[in-house]
């Protein structure tokens, strides 16, 4: 039910046309959060500050395809992770203007003219094997509308790196910070710079990583403060975050 | 080394007084990171936003009343988390301005005019269990000079408990959840607003919650985005990362 | 907001005293869930088929002995669990006709006629350490209004006991089955009947139980079917279950 | 031994062809549990409610089509869970009327007039990706006999589907709630309705999920009560334990 | 229903007093296991080679006192383990003869003329922190009528001490293996002699023991062969496992 | 050095050909083990009771059936465990002898006139899933000379099929269970008999079952006695320990 | 910035080329850990005593290839592990004089004249699953310059293998004890010698050995001393302790 | 068996008093790694480069006190780690020359002219609360006749405090790194220095630190090389590998 079917409703009652005991038996059963806007997408979009992300994992190419391709139609802005290549070749082929984004594992599509990126947000990864990950999140703070900027390997077997890009993490707003192994990169940066830090663990490692708990368990301990932690290998849960954060300062 | 004694040993160079592979060996064991500032306490103001907090487990009554008094010295505001009863009356003696929040098991301390608080935060918290933690939240935050609003008691076990108080979510900018037991209550948060949530497991619970480890993994494989988490029962470090938030809307 | 409110707030649309798009602002932020009762108490009894029930632990005799109170105002029936004899004693203060059932750790205050018991509970447990947990179970389910058989100490390291017994499991409409150490009582029993079995592993053991893990992850793993397993120790959780299987057969 | 073999015994003791000692000896080695029935499979249906269940995993196809051909004899309903195409491939070449639901992964065998469904089994599931287990328990359910409603993709980070939804909640008799990831959305249903609600914790989720180690904590430590928590994918579980909650309603 | 019990029904058909449906009808709910034995102490005597066992964790000194003093009644040994010096007392008021073994932690009551000890077990302990538990495995093996050599403190941290006394190793029937921390010694026994090997990992340790995990986690992993583990700290469980060893030698 | 290298050197002491000193210095460097044997595979059936086994894994097919053949020149017996098809076929071309019992996935290879079996083990299987793991098992205790029983297929959901084959359980000397998901069979065997009883958990199951780590706790924590635990899936140290308990019969 | 870059501002403010508060803004932004080595790759080999490794998973032969042959411009040794066979034969392209070590599973490239090994590393095995690790170890060791000995195959289920070969032990100056299943061969080598010990668990062995977690614990919870543990298969990590351990004799 | 009683044994066949079979009797059962030396605690030291250290938990004030005098009988250096007052106070009566370090918890006793401390051991501390720790680590150190230097409270929460000690790090031999929470530090050091690097986690912390599991994973999980782990909180174990490494330098 939406606001023009309140509408009509409160207006059988101004008019007499409902009693109002059946008035109450409808409202009832009123649903309630649809009551500021017409279609879940819009509902998302409203609500969550961004269009619904399609994560592609357990769903068929042709299913993103076609979820991908509904989603075009009313959003500007759409973005699929976790997508394979067979997934992008089924997407382009209903939707010709997507692109993929090989290392972030994405595909993105933005239609019409889009606002110039706002918010400062720095992806800071500790190895190589880190990207991946960290090029999920930078590529869906970009379709976020956010401007991203990239420090990656710096991680603190050499902490000299780091110490020498300083300024970049000063100049950020916000600091999304995937790190695997031992994940110290998180405390590092975290106790360095007064920014929100979000922490990435991710699944790069061997032996006793346990599949990137040991990246996570140190990104929860962390000493440093101001430090939040997502998912393991959660890219675009980070971006989402930042993305929130970022939003605080836009709706003062 | 300080940026002065830094200069001196610039000018000695300028004057011929120091030989430059002399100035090289000095400049080779250059303290970094202490060019800006010239004692802890002031760096840490400096680059985290906010005066080193006193953890008083393990530590000793005395030692936190020393601590605090130092800290006292200098700056507006001292913050002891987790202390005892025991621990506050020790820091009483030598800070008799302190003040003891019982729930939130914290020593405060303010001097002078502080200025009014900034920012909105909303601390939610799940059942009165998990009050001690929500109000270490509440009260770091307080003395970090945030506004911070509550709302207590409103778990999924009871929905509408928290579906009548959706305003107050959205006046918030960022909001911190407090939930033990299954901690679903981010989930449910996060997936209202589009503000930052941050979420923090507690220890509340029995049998499989084993010590917050069910709630911790729930915040962390949260279906709603948006969210970071920080460590079980860890108040302080939500305070923290919601304060680090905020300053991102006040230093564009 | 209530009903009455709601009814209100119609009327003066009705009679035209409130235009729509006002009505609209305030449906918009309608209490959805809060339509049906009156009062926090009364919709848990009305949503949940009991009364709130008090959890003891984190809560001081004196508060847990307020809550009893005026839950007793308006409940013919109040139900506090894990409560020590220390908190029963503040509770028979202000509610003389409390009473404590030690083994149950629970306190139980019935008031008035109450309906005689029905739907038939039967509570088995492994051994005599599991009836702390046991006794839970059962005294909450009797509180709840059923009728409750007991059969204790016929764990399976001698199997005749409940073989014996037999036609105990098949004269209950529910069996909870109690059972620590490796908790195989609940496949054994789950393999007899067709009964639906709610499994409650308890933490009594040692060494490798694990705080009763052990016993949790062989109720999960059961090769018989119809099994639904609570939380660790979580007696009271069995006989909510219990009690909601047996309103299945009361409101058809 | 059954029970013409057991009265075979006790005629001869009657007649005097068999001494008392005897007898005795027998009886001492009597298979207690197979007097009520003449063959394995009828004594699940009798002691189970339900013929037994193929459990595919670990099963030749050939296995499992022999073991389908052979129940096909005796029982009205073959039911063949966690199969593959290349099993149902084997077993319609046995048993023609065989039907595979490919998303459910189950194999369903129908013979004759079945009884019309009876008793309302709700299954909800939090997300597209759960739908396999989903799928699973309401064919499961469906088998057995029961009338089933789907309520799916209604996962808590858009809870407004789930609130929109509540007369489906309130119209069944036992809930079977399908989740993964955080599974959050088992103590939200559970603490809406007063119905027995079977929580499924799925292994659909990355990084801290754990194989469903997340959603099964979750669910085990809910704030809400009446929820029975089964394996983790075991949809099949689900939909047996509700199958025994509603025979509870219809052998009072 | 006993044997007796079971005769005169057998009597009564083959008298003509009883029809055979009757008969059938009570045979159905026969308590299978009981036929052999008429008391329940003198059944587990019989199907496990030693009278009921008092595990006194969780009861009462007088639920200890008074079982042990039942148990006396009917049996020339009786045996609590985990016994505490306050448990004792009350014990001995009852049981005069009762002895304490305070290492062990166990009360051995021994009564009338014993059989000579029979079968050579060989407790090996790993640390002088190991005792209790050693000692718990060898009074226990005393009391089921065994002969015991202890051989303690031989941690392979100092491998000579267990070199030096290999002929202790090869004299056994049956070794028990007791030892925390890494409890790698059970490896190293299992390696140098065909005996059967039970082990038994202890609590003993700190760090990253995990209350036993290490060791036990050890003693399964063990490249040698012939070891049978039992739970941590269980040094009861050990002495009945090697029990039922000798006992095989014994009733060829 | 053996037996007869130690006899020259102290004979060439007594004869005055080798110093005091000189002796001293090989005695020092003396292989303490090796004095009773002259080489490896000797060395193990005599101190271990059975060949070394060849464990497949990690290994090539060509190192496997090169050891097999160098195995077989010396052993009567030679058994390798874990071995796929593949390594069959190699071992086959170089020992024509060499049979491929499938099921156990074990080559067994047998060479001259055989004592006949002796000792009685029973294989205890609750599912078919098991099969492999029990077969190991059988397979194992068969090439040690053991008479094996199999039983297989009575897991507690169907209690009956055990009960009634109760005689076989008493006729044994030593009983292997092999059981996954819950792991139960163990402790109901073990409450039944007074045999030592080897438990060995699978990893047969899902969800929650952990890879065996389910069905592991339940035995380590069985209520039942006399129970030793093998590694998971661990079918050869089951037999190896049967052979180890059934050698104490013999050797006395 | 390197040391060169360095001296030229120092020689600009000597020469009075550049202003004072100049100068120190370039120093201020100085890469603090640059100013001994001119580029990533000396640095590396300066502070740790290495060049840097090439640790191959998750990367494309083509990346490693190149990498490989841009550290072989300037670099003696180049060493890369965990690398395929695929792997090597693109690197083989771009460096012609590079090997490859099929066990190790390490690619090596050794150019010019080397200065002959030094420092007494031996390498410990306990079985022949471990070899891959173990030579990991024994490789990255001898490119790091360093002499190894190889003593394989004694795991501690024949321990006499090991005592016959204890002059080894003495013979090292540092012991690295690869060992999987339980790990036990650690704490026996720690308990014979005074050496610094490694210890590196491997992920060989099943059921309950959880991916090497078992012998990590063995290890870590070691009753012998003087052992230092690397991560689960970490043979490079083992040599690269080893390396710095010998580094200490040579730099005293 | 020591060297003297060996040459008694080897004159006497010399001499003819005995037969060489009596002989090999003898030696059959000789304490192999007995010959060195005459007794366990002379043993010990010269093993492991250092006397048996009294691990105090679990044993009696009154034993701890019993063996440092034994100790201190035949030795210049007797330890006692995890030593409460009390325990101190009852070894003071028996040694009236021990020392309580009562931040290590440990009692020293040294006894006569020590040599002078050799080799340079640095101790670096995270945080304040890791002081027993460090100290129990520095004290053991100490106590073997190292000389250490102290480097507390520079965890990477502000990183310029370790970077600007980083002479102190390039001066020792062997370092020291204690640390709990998210135990970065060990990473950080590794990657500055080429020295060993030992590292302890402790259990200081809170949530999900799981005592001291955290710091663990983080440390095994390093990204930085020669990093060898010891047991969380094991000071001592710290002292006595650096002293292993030590002793490579010495013992050339």
């Amino acid at each position: 039910m939406d606001i023009s079917r309140l509408r009509d409703l409160l207006e059988k009652v101004q008019k007499g046309q409902l009693e109002i005991d059946q008035a109450l038996g409808h409202l009832r059963s009123l649903p309630y959060e649809d009551l500021g806007f017409a279609r879940v997408d819009h509902h998302r979009a409203l609500r969550q500050g961004f269009p619904e992300v399609i994560f592609c994992p357990g769903k068929t190419p042709e299913q993103v395809a076609e979820i991908a391709f509904r989603l075009s139609e009313r959003s500007s802005m759409v973005l699929a992770t976790r997508a394979s290549q067979e997934v992008y070749e089924a997407v382009v082929k209903l939707c010709p203007q997507a692109e993929y984004r090989t290392m972030a594992r994405a595909i993105v599509l933005e239609q019409g003219p889009l606002p110039p990126p706002s918010g400062r947000v720095l992806v800071v990864s500790a190895g190589t094997s880190d990207l991946p990950v960290a090029e999920e999140a930078a590529v869906c703070a970009e379709a976020m509308g956010r401007q991203v900027t990239r420090l990656y390997d710096v991680g603190v077997a050499g902490l000299h790196r780091l110490l020498d890009r300083q300024e970049a993490l000063w100049a950020a707003q916000a600091i999304i910070v995937v790190a695997g192994m031992e994940g110290a990169l998180a405390s590092v940066v975290g106790g360095m710079v007064d920014k929100p830090v979000i922490a990435v663990p991710t699944s790069v490692g061997y032996g006793a990583n346990f599949g990137g708990l040991s990246a996570l368990l140190t990104m929860l301990n962390s000493c440093a403060s101001g430090i939040g932690v997502v998912n393991i290998d959660n890219g675009f849960g980070a971006a989402a975050l930042a993305h929130a954060i970022l939003r605080v300062a836009e709706n003062q």
